[in-house]
Formats: structure tokens, sequence, C-alpha cells
């Protein structure tokens, strides 16, 4: 079973995640539940994020509505521009993304902005058919991948936002004059987002309802070396892959800014500030690399750009998209909107530029749970992050008899507001430990003999299955300790 | 100015909530976006969900998809029956909710299922008009509430749900075999669900996309009675408002179901639960009602609902909907799906019932500022129960000169990661003391001259306004035993 099958094995198994209204068998794909050990999971990763990412470089957070009006999408370009091409069989009617038909059939890499006659010419000249009824290929046309939504009696043209970003950027001027803010300073936001793929696949890697995690830098371009923060960053050393080079290469901040490789010390410390949050989630860093990306792959607003990369059983996979997108998105809300979203910064009246790290949820914590999975001899575990665990602590009675299951309970009951607590008594102890190990239960406590004797009872370690005594009414506070960040 | 245009103003000052899209001036009504204050307050008040209902009963909590197929809202009833009756002008197009209209306009009290022919009749014959332009309305017809999607290329329908408990029902299966659970256990979900009001109102009362924390509860109505975990709350007084009484009466869980007001001692134990959240989140226990629904109030399907109602400036405000749905929901997704969503308990196959706390999240919040909101002599203050203020510490120095707001900054470094906490040196100490009171900030520290000879620092709090020396080295250690639950 390959590794990537594994990690399916194990979320449907003990609920992690699994298909969306699964019991309808006509249930469209790429829509996924959290399951409860994911749902803590989830919780907690974005709690790492507000820690290491909002609280550490003092941003500011927002919820905003997931449905916008249409002109926020005329102004960030996602009406004309956020398409993928697609033919369908004139035969058997099914449909498919024109640009990875040709890659599949051909072999071919497609650019991403090949236009569609150029395709239709493709399809021609190498009499490209269905691959599922070889039926005739209809010409390509542009698909929209933004989900509309009517609103109100009169059904006012809206849609689902296609990237938190939009809300963030709608509610800059409100947000940076009320909370007293100078540039530059970052705008964070958790939520969903949505995406009418054609070809939703691998689960949580690619879906049509995602969260994302997005920060959006505000800055003067300026200013973008002359930042103070960065300081502390100049010696942190990034895992870079830049266009040039097939590998891997490590450089401080300061260095990559001074070889031109990062345009500026801005750009160079939030880089720095997203490597390290993903070696503090549990990322093997030697699986890590934030990968330069040609003008090509870029998006067409971006000066400059950077992907978070991740090592897979299935390949690279794209966890972070940091772009540079100047003053794309203010002026075009600006411009749309006919609002003025310029603001002063020390006397000079500027539409600030932006640096986003626009991060994929749903796929990092797949990319989390691969990363920590392990085959040891007897047992599979999932190293996870203790402060990643869904469950933390796990108590059992060695046995059900003799008050052990009673006296358990009470552990158990003790614990149970405070920690993510599960108690279980079936099955021997060494088969309830395989249980806890494989959802990465940081701690299992058992209530034996020796606690009725002496209020003492077992604590074990999931990574070195070390076994330690510890008295009852120090539990709580060992296990914070433990758990601590 | 009323108390609610107070917390309006407050919230728009303070960054607490405000308008979706704002800076385009035809963004559809009934969107409201969570600033930075809000966000904290709000992730603050799932926890207290989280603590006081899912852990303290142990519940599991999933996070499911918010685009569902039809065919779920088929078997929900909701494509039949999510329906308002409206009303268009003839002449000017505006729409209006016909039942609203008539009791506007006649003052009349027009029940929940009032068919559409008997609301022309009444039009008919009262001559109501339409009331912008007097214009002739058009018949009544019924206005589907629920926003569809198409999905994939070739369009799918499916809808945004329009609770969130829907997700619930479709999972329960799942999660019940692969969680090892035996009834009565609970299923609880915290997201969004959307609805396509007619007249969206008073901010987030009334909202077109809104946070739900909805809790299910599976059993079987034969031991509804025969529940062990009712046994610690069989005395815990519920605040009930009969159907019979005019007046909020105090009746202990026990005594409610003996009296058969309360059908079960496992329904009574939930509202117990509710209530005492309430009262945790900050709600004024002497405005908190469990209200008793009529058989025209309650949903259809509903055998027996109770409301938590709070008392605010505009009037009494639902704020969880707790219904016994019998098998209504297990039953209709099991015919439209073709799935047997039975279960076994103690060998008989049964289709479990389903009793629910539908929590409506924005208003909850809303009702918890407009209580917490105080105005004193001399200070307008938010006596939020500090587990759920936005903002933990303040940190100020006196003065900014002989490194007063060095020394302050650092106490503030220290403490930034694992508090919310706010850096403040501009104005004066009082009025940078009310501008937290406002946000109801529990704590505020300042550095002074004593600081610079002996290490410690005022510690001022919210609501006495009373001040201590702590010394710095015990300040983490005393605001995390101040801010514990």
């Amino acid at each position: 079973m390959s590794l990537y099958d594994e990690i399916i094995k194990l979320a449907l198994e003990r609920n992690f995640f699994f298909p969306s209204s699964e019991i309808y068998s006509d249930a469209p794909a790429g829509f996924y539940e959290y399951g409860p050990l994911a749902v803590s999971m989830k919780n907690k990763y974005i709690e790492a994020w507000r820690r290491e990412l909002i609280r550490r470089d003092e941003m500011v957070e927002i919820d905003g509505s997931q449905i916008m009006p249409k002109r926020v999408f005329v102004a960030s370009g996602h009406l004309e521009s956020f398409t993928d091409p697609i033919t369908k069989c004139t035969v058997c009617n099914a449909i498919f993304r024109a640009d990875k038909l040709l890659e599949e059939v051909l072999k071919l890499s497609v650019p991403e902005r090949l236009d569609t006659k150029e395709m239709d010419r493709i399809i021609s000249e190498h009499n490209v058919v269905c691959p599922n009824c070889k039926g005739k290929l209809d010409k390509v046309s542009k698909f929209n991948m933004m989900f509309k939504v009517n609103v109100g009696a009169s059904g006012d043209e809206c849609y689902l936002r296609p990237e938190t970003c939009q809300s963030i950027f709608v509610d800059f001027l409100r947000i940076y004059k009320t909370m007293r803010k100078k540039l530059p300073f970052a705008i964070a936001q958790y939520g969903k987002s949505f995406r009418n793929e054609i070809s939703p696949r691998q689960s949580l890697i690619r879906l049509r309802e995602f969260y994302q995690a997005e920060i959006e830098v505000f800055f003067n371009p300026k200013k973008a070396n002359d930042f103070q923060k960065a300081r502390e960053y100049e010696n942190y050393v990034l895992k870079l892959k830049p266009l040039d080079e097939d590998k891997i290469i490590a450089a401080s901040c300061k260095e990559s800014v001074e070889t031109g490789l990062i345009s500026s010390m801005l750009v160079a410390y939030y880089l720095a500030l997203i490597q390290h949050f993903y070696q503090v989630v549990g990322i093997d860093m030697e699986r890590f690399r934030l990968r330069q990306l040609s003008d090509e792959e870029k998006a067409f607003y971006a000066k400059e750009a950077w992907d978070v990369e991740v090592l897979t059983g299935i390949g690279w996979i794209e966890l972070v998209a940091c772009n540079n997108r100047t003053d794309y998105d203010l002026s075009g809300h600006s411009r749309v909107s006919g609002q003025d979203l310029s603001v002063y910064d020390d006397g000079e009246k500027i539409i600030p530029h932006i640096f986003e790290l626009s991060m994929g949820v749903d796929r990092s914590l797949f990319c989390i749970l691969e990363h920590s999975y392990m085959k040891e001899s007897e047992r599979t575990v999932l190293k996870l992050p203790p402060t990643l665990a869904p469950v933390q602590v796990a108590i059992f009675p060695l046995v059900t008899k003799d008050n052990l299951d009673k006296k358990a309970r009470e552990v158990y009951e003790a614990l149970r507001l405070d920690f993510d607590t599960v108690y279980d008594e079936s099955g021997s102890i060494g088969r309830r430990y395989r249980r806890q190990d494989e959802i990465g239960t940081p701690f299992c406590v058992t209530v034996d003999y020796q606690t009725m004797e002496d209020e003492t009872v077992t604590v074990r370690e999931r990574d070195t299955m070390g076994q330690k005594r510890v008295p009852i009414k120090d539990l709580k506070g060992y296990l914070t300790e433990k758990l601590r960040r």
C-alpha cells in the first residue's frame, strides 16, 4: 500500500476525515468532513498559526463573509480570469480540463496561459479524442471556477470567495484606521474558500471547499529593506530552491537579500517566519523547500513568488503561496469601488504593496499526518508534535476489577475538562497503547495495583515508550508542563 | 441613544464587527465581518462552548462541508418547506415578506403556516398596497431561503446548508460506528450556515451568513428518563417560562420532569447544561429564560421545543432552539439515501431520536456584549468574563521617558506570545485605562518609577479598579491564575 493510501486508511478508520454526504451516492466529489480527531488537530494547528505568526508578528486577525458581491471579483480580476479551459465530449458529454487532458494524453507540459484556440489546434493536430468513449471533443471553452450565489429575493449576483484574502483587501482601510496601525502591518484570516474544480482529487489536497489561513502584509515598497523586525532573523537559514538551481540551498535571510535572490528583508523575514512555523507543527525539514517560481508559473500580478513545498509520497505539494502582489489588489478595489484606499506613510500618500502568505490548511494537515506517520517493528505511531495531538492523554485501568476501573475513571474525571482526554478499558494494555499510538496520543496514564497503595500512576510517553510513575495529585501539573508549547 | 445603538457604535469604533464589503455601495445586506476584537472573543466563546458542553458531556465534534447535495435537502424537507411568503409590488418591484407586511400594516399576528391563498385573500380584503409607492401587490408566492450552488462543470444542483445539523445527520452512522459509541451520545458542530433572508436586519441578529454551534443528541426514546448523567443535575434549578405562565418560574430538573413540564430527564439535563453555559459566558441570569414553544410556533417535526431567550434593549432574543426532533431526521435521510441508519441499542434495532441545542453564535455574542456593557460615572466598561475578553492584558509605561517605555516593552515582549496582549503608550494613563475598559480588558499593567527600582509593576483590575503590585517575574503566573476558567 502506498504511503498516501495508508494515510487515507488511517483517516477513514479513525475518523480523521471522510467524504461529505457519503450516504448519498451522487454527492459531488471534492468535499470532505473533518471527524473528531481532525477537528481537534485542526484547532491546535490554527492555534499554532496564531501563536507563531499572528502574535509573534503583532498582526491582527479578521473573519469575513464568504459570500461577496460581484464587483469585488470584477476588481480582483477573478470574474474575468479565474478560469480553467474545458472541453466536452460531443458523444458521452464527459467534461475534461483541456490542459490536463493534453498533458496526460500527449505527455506535453502545457503552459498555464495557453489560449483556448491554441489548445483546439493541438487537439485537432494530434487527433485527441475522449479518453472514455473515443468520441470527438468539442471546442475548448473557459470555465469560471467561482461558485455563483444569488442573494435576496431579486437575486443579486454574488460569489463564494475563491480566496479569503479578498475580505482582507476590502476591509483594509477600516482596520488600518480604527486599529491605529502604521505600515508595515499584516492582517490575517482563517476561513473557507471555494473553487469549482473540474477534477477535485486526492482527498484533502484538492478540494472544492477548503480552509485557507492567509496573511496579507501591507507595506511601503520603498522601505521593504528598512525593516526593523527583520534584524532578529538576519542569520536565520532559509531552505531555498532558486529557479536556476536544481537542489535546495541553505542561505541566511541577509545573504539571500544581498545576493539578490530575495528582493527585500521584508520578504526574507516572512519566509523565515513561515519556515519556522512548519518546523514547529511537525513538518520534516529535510522534506521542506521554498521554491522560487518562474515567470510562467507566477500569478500575473505577482512580482516575486515563492512556494512553500513539502515532499510526500505523491510528490512535492504546495502548502503556501508567498506572493509579492504589489499594489494590484488595493488599486483594483480603489478603481472599482470608487473609494480611495491610499494611506499616508511618513507624510507620503501611497497605495500599500502587499506580500502574502496564502496557506492551504487542509493539505498542510495532510502533510503533517504523513510526515508524522511511522511504522516501527511492532507498532504504527503518529509522531505528531504533542501540541497538535488530537487526544492529549488516555487513561487506562490495568484491569477492570478490584476497583481499578473506578479509580481510573476518577483520574479521567479530574482531567477531562482541561485536556483532550479519553478513557479506555477494552482489550489488553498493549492493544490500548497501539490504539493511542496510531492517533498520536502523547501520554497514556495507567492505573494499576500500585496506584491503590500509593496514589501514583504510570505515565507512558508515546515516542520513547518510557514509563514514569507520577503521583495523581501532580498529574495535572505534569501534563500541563509537558504539553506546553 | 438606545442601548442597541450604543453597542453598534462601540462595535464600529473599536472594530468588533462591521458590514461586509462596505467599500462597495451595492453590497447586499445581511453580511458582517468580525474585526480583530470579535475574532478573539468568538474564539474564546467557542472554547467555552467546547469546555462546558462538549467536554463536560463527552460529545464528539465534527466540521462538515457547507455545500451539500440536493438530496440532503429533499430528505430534510428544506427544498419543499424552507420558504418565506413573498409579494412583489407590481409598480416599483419592491419585494416584501407577505406575513411580516400584513403584521405591520394590519397589526395582525399572522400564524407561521398561513397559506399563500389565505394571505392573498387578506391583502385583497383589506386593500393592502405597497408601503413604498402605494402600488398594487402581486400574488403571494413561496420563496425558498436556501442558496443554490451549481457544482462541477455540469452544474450539479447543490445548496449551502441552512443549518449545520444536516452534516451531523448524514455523518451520524460513520461517527457512531468508528467512534465506538453507544446511545445516548451527542455530536456537535460549529460552523457557517446560510439563509437567504428577505429582510436581514439588526446587524448580528439576523444575518444571511451566520455561525451556528449545534449539538445533536442521539437517544433511545424509551430510555430518555433512564439517563445516568442527569443524576448530578437533578437539583439544578432551571429558569422556565412555560406556555401557560406569563412569568419565569424556577424549577429543578427533577421537579420539571415529575410535573410533566419537561418530557424527560434527558431533555432537562441538556437544558441545564445550556443554561449553565450562558451563565459562564456572561449572560445576566435575570434576563434569561427557557421559553416553551406552542404548537403553532414549533417546527413541524418538533415534539417538544424550548427556546433559550435573553432580554435585550430590542426585546427577548432567541439564542438557542432546543428541539426534540424525534426520528424525523434520520428516517428522512434513510428513506432518501436508501441507507439504513438504524442502530442496535441493547439488542433492539432503532432509529435514534434527536434532541438538539441549536445555537446562534453571532447573536449570542451580541447579547453578551450588551449584558456586559456598563456605564459608570466616569467610564464605559465592558464587564466581560475574563475568559472571553478579546485583550487579556494591556501594558503601559507611566511615561515614555527615563527608560520606562523600554522596560514596559520588555514586559510586553515577555507576555505577548502567551496572552492576548497590547502595548499602549499614547495619552494619559487614565485615558489608556478607559480605552481598555471599553473593550473589556481585565488587566492593565503599568510600569512606573518604582518598577525601575524593585522590578514590580502595578496590575489594575478592570471591575474593581483596584491596583496591586506584582513582581515582574511572577506576572505570567499571576495572570495565568487569574485568567483560569
